[in-house]
């Protein structure tokens, strides 16, 4: 039997079981009516905007594939045209498929996790948020396996390739991946940022009523804003990296076809498969004991998780990469320990427990502006550990494989670390999307006027849902970074180039284009939630104005016009941001060729991850700075208790809501944009020689 | 006659000149009798401080210097050992000299300028502040190049070496300045934020009193502060890259030894040196009619040395460089034109009249967390068009330089432009410290009670010598990043490698570090204010409560002491971030050797400039917007003036409050930081190899 059937069937299965938690998630009871109504709401406000969201997203990307196809036509290069547009469509369509299945199952579990909640039954409310959020990450993971898998099949059993042909002929399947993933991100962070800051705004500060109050009309915009961009976006973000890393370890699985053959190919994608059933496994064995942190039992399954990993890497190393296989197996180690590095350090930087979050606390007794200093002293501070990690875990890799005396098995070696790192992907996003669904059911309960005992449920399970959201964040970070070497090497590969010369001018400015675009997306990004919660603002000011029995309560707000304002505004403002992020590579490639292109690629990812790394912690480190006063237990210089209601927390929500185009709008964008570049290249490179 | 002599002659007959100029405004009228209690008081703060912190830099430099030399010892070269650790305290001893002198005529201005405007003599008051400033441009100009050109001579003339080995020689004495450099920008940036903060906390916002309030006790040491951060700190800035850019350029001046002989290796100094003349004429005929705008006479006198000095890179380039000369000719120009781009576009982008302050000051609007989010934004995007600007102007030089045939002549193209960029350094360092020496006399007129017609005046330059503070960081960043490809050619050309190729594992590792370092440095620069403006409000906090007099009046508070608790507090917060900047490279170049040390040094001078960029121009932006509301010509959204003391102008003083470290400690240290590297990598090369 070929292996390639194992990824493939696995991904088949993979699909069936993700079918058969959505059967059991929807079997699990309702909650009171009260909750269906707002539960209906944030479900057809989630499904209106990634209706809204795909169609432009397909648009650009149909444009985007015509464009892929006549520039290689008109080169003279027809069929690399045709097999790299349709791939490119083909990415993504699962992508767009992957991402709407599993948002929907999130939205649709909201309201049952509230209705657990109200049984005060914390371990099926646990059990059914991660399941949930399992069907997307398993969806995602499987549905990008299977699009890889289906495509070699096609090229090398139908249509007779040679094996070693097609992974450069299917990077257009992770082109359209990323390209999705970018758009899905930006589109969903804009979104969820701008109606955030908009109800907060407004509602909070301006007319005095607390957050999810049923009175503010942008209340369902917020939380239809924590499905679009936590959810589906980071779904499209992994469900990229899946198909991208994949597709870049077995372009340089290539090289070592004279040591394994076609197993050389396709191990990246077996120890995906194997990965996939171990987080499936992780995820169904979480359960959590009566009163004990839901995040330990959650930590539980990430172990078990890692655990069967380990014991995947083994087995798959040692069935298919010869009698050298410790050495991979020792590659494949270092990414697993990466993972779990990635996670320690985030929380180090993100949890109040320890002095990062502390300065910034200590940083807001003296106003605002020290707070907001305080915090980007550590977001700053915060890249020198993980960059430190990641060159470790990289040098590491690299040696390992080289040890193995296999022609070109450094770099392999960093690509099974990154397939290590990426097979826990599963879980990781399982944890991910526990935190909007988590966060909806408060919304939910908080709105449906529950009881005081149900709330409390709902809350302890949305401050696990914020710490596992910082988490994965840390995680994709370092996938992206550990992939990015993997992936600028398939790169020069696949443009013939062996050298990457810095001190050569174009190359140089190449570089320095490179590391400008990632300050000039941000800024773009940055800029488009605030012109999106500009909108939103004038919504809401204009239905408390027209509306005056929406404050008394006597008049019902119009949520659903809210939605849509916020809906066109994100995905007007997501366009140029985007558009830049492919203009700007493309132009450089075109104008100073291939040797600059891989400079650009190459300082665009350092500093991609550097401010991504910067963005996401210090937004997390400054929503946790905020929540620590708030729980009344900081003591300022002086003596005195600062919590709630005070200057202390005044200046410390400055920094929350700074923080949040950060961590959920730049920062995570900037994951996806670091692989977009990659895979817009190697697409691109052809054109650039 | 050998024409090293030129810039021998010239730098010595500068000096005399500045002598000359010293003479002249020590022989202008003092101020009152209030006035001059106050000056006395600044100049024995700044004098303090300055001796302490160069004591300070004085033992670093005695142990760095000695490690030099062990280390060159141990190696078995013991001769370039001698003449690197020499040659590096020279230039530490040269450095220390330019500052304390040029600073020290700085002090000495401010009550002078105060009393000219006591007498309502705009003129007057422009010329002395212009022309005091213009001592220590010249001196620090001047200065380097005699440092230069006097080891030239000497290793020539007196101790007979080859020309050509010369430059590699005397790279010591570029590193020497920078290591002063870095610690002089860094502990006056520090001294002055962390005393401008700590005044404003509890002067301005706990007590209530206004800025440059006598009652306040650390009004005082917020003076020396404008002092010892702008004027001291600039100018070891210029010193180093006035030493490092022509020590540079020479050593790629030795690679055409085959086509111009000594005169490729000199005419980098040559250019300097004339260039300074073109400076001192631009300063003498600045001269303000009744009534204009102070820097309408300022941007003449500019205009007047960027006249003389395309002049003189005719002359030199003609004179020198043989019958290709033209080609030599144009790079210089870019180097010129590329000195006004970056000069307009931090005008853009800092000035209230153009879109981005707008931007921030509709930001705050809506309250201080959106006029972060608004400047954070504005100083990302303002990265784009001068790293394009620099794409440009290196992309032009180099072609330029190319089309004249000469090997190697595109990289001597780009050094052409560098000194053509440098040569009107002296001019614009007058205009720099023209800054503080307004602020002082500003700040001495309001703590003498002079007149209101007196005030005017001084607000009047004070406004202009803030926008000559971006202006001169502008083109610091400009210079330093047009002469770092010059000195990052000239490191290759001393490690003998021929590439430096990104797609090598420990080059890639080496650039990402470089990159981290950074952030991390901006993170410890950052935290380094908080922890020393801590102190200071503490210390006047202390002072407020056991003197209670000192609010009413009847007692007078310690300046001193707040002078001193700041000196002691940012000396000893220098040090660490100063150390990390000199450890991370130097054990990056152990480990992973000379070629990783040149991806280190060339992606951390990329992601450096990026950063400067982001924090010179969102501080001034943020100031700006601030300065802009406080004028009353704001109306907000509703229609309405929202000026001083509404909430509009305390979210904008927020944004101001951020800005301050960000444009005056950490980004002029990130200038610095980054020509440190340049000359740390070449003096150390021979270790890496």
């Amino acid at each position: 039997m070929n292996i390639v059937y194992y990824p493939l069937g696995i991904s088949i299965a993979g699909l069936l079981f993700s079918l058969w938690l959505i059967r059991r998630v929807s079997a699990s009871p309702e909650g009171t009516e009260g909750m269906t109504k707002v539960a209906t709401a944030i479900r057809e406000g989630a499904r209106a905007f990634l209706r809204r969201q795909y169609r432009t997203i397909g648009i650009l990307a149909i444009v985007l594939g015509v464009l892929i196809f006549v520039t290689y036509a008109f080169t003279g290069k027809f069929a690399v045209g045709v097999q790299t547009g349709t791939a490119f469509l083909f990415g993504a369509l699962c992508s767009g498929i992957a991402g709407f299945t599993g948002m929907s199952v999130s939205v649709r579990a909201n309201s049952k996790v509230a209705a657990a909640a109200d049984r005060k039954d914390m371990n099926s409310a646990l059990q059914l948020a991660l399941r949930s959020g399992a069907v997307s990450g398993i969806m995602v993971t499987a549905l990008s396996m299977l699009g890889v898998a289906a495509l070699y099949v096609l090229y090398t059993s139908v249509l007779h390739f040679d094996p070693r042909e097609v992974p450069d002929i299917i990077v257009g399947f992770g082109f359209g991946a990323s390209f999705v993933a970018l758009f899905a991100q930006l589109g969903g962070g804009i979104y969820t940022k701008a109606a955030d800051v908009g109800a907060d705004l407004v509602g909070k500060v301006e007319a005095g009523i607390p957050e999810d109050d049923p009175r503010n009309p942008a209340v369902i915009a917020d939380l239809v804003g924590d499905n679009v961009g936590d959810c589906a976006g980071r779904g499209a973000d992994i469900f990229e990296s899946t198909a991208a890393e994949s597709i870049g370890a077995m372009i340089l699985g290539v090289a070592l076809y004279p040591f394994f053959q076609e197993k050389g190919i396709l191990v990246p994608l077996i120890i995906n498969a194997f990965g996939l059933i171990a987080s499936i496994i992780g995820v169904m064995t979480v359960r959590v004991k009566s009163n004990e942190d839901p995040m330990k039992a959650l930590n539980r399954g990430f172990y078990v998780s890692l655990a069967l990993a380990t014991a995947v890497m083994f087995f798959v190393t040692q069935s298919f990469l010869g009698k050298e296989y410790l050495w991979f197996f020792g590659a494949g180690m270092v990414g697993l320990a990466m993972s779990m590095v990635f996670v320690w350090l985030t929380q180090y930087y993100t949890d109040h427990k320890y002095r990062p979050v502390q300065e910034i606390v200590r940083g807001s007794e003296t106003g605002p502006a020290t707070n907001i200093i305080a915090g980007l002293a550590v977001g700053f501070e915060n890249t020198a550990l993980p960059i430190i990690a990641i060159a470790a875990s990289l040098f590491g890799a690299f040696k390992l494989g080289e040890a193995s005396g296999v022609t070109d098995g450094g770099l392999f070696g960093t690509a099974i670390a990154t397939m290590g790192m990426l097979s826990t992907a599963a879980y990781i996003l399982a944890m991910d999307n526990f935190g909007p669904i988590t966060d909806n059911a408060g919304g939910i309960v908080e709105m449906s006027g529950a009881s005081d005992e149900t709330r409390e449920i709902t809350e302890r399970l949305d401050a696990v849902g914020n710490t596992t959201k910082a988490l994965t964040k840390g995680y994709a970070v370092g996938s992206a970074a550990l992939a990015a070497f993997l992936l600028f090497s398939a790169y020069t590969k696949v443009a013939k180039i062996d050298i990457v010369d810095l001190s050569k001018v174009p190359v140089f400015i190449g570089a320095m284009l490179g590391g400008m675009l990632v300050f000039l997306f941000s800024a773009l990004a940055l800029r488009a939630v605030g012109k999106t919660a500009g909108y939103i603002i004038e919504e809401v000011r204009r239905q408390f104005r027209e509306k005056p029995g929406i404050m008394q309560g006597t008049e019902k707000p119009d949520y659903g016009r809210a939605v849509d304002i916020t809906t066109g505004g994100a995905l007007r403002n997501m366009v140029f941001p985007g558009v830049i992020a492919i203009v700007v590579p493309v132009a450089t490639g075109l104008i100073f060729r291939a040797e600059a292109a891989a400079g650009f690629l190459m300082v665009a990812t350092i500093v991609g991850i550097l401010m991504a790394l910067v963005m996401n912690n210090a937004g997390g480190a400054w929503d946790n700075a905020k929540k620590f006063i708030e729980s009344g237990k900081f003591i300022d210089s002086k003596g005195v208790i600062q919590g709630k209601k005070t200057p202390v927390h005044a200046a410390a929500v400055v920094g929350d809501t700074v923080g949040d185009p950060f961590k959920d709008t730049a920062g995570p964008s900037l994951h996806v944009l670091i692989k977009l570049l990659s895979t817009l290249t190697l697409v691109l490179a052809p054109l650039f020689m």
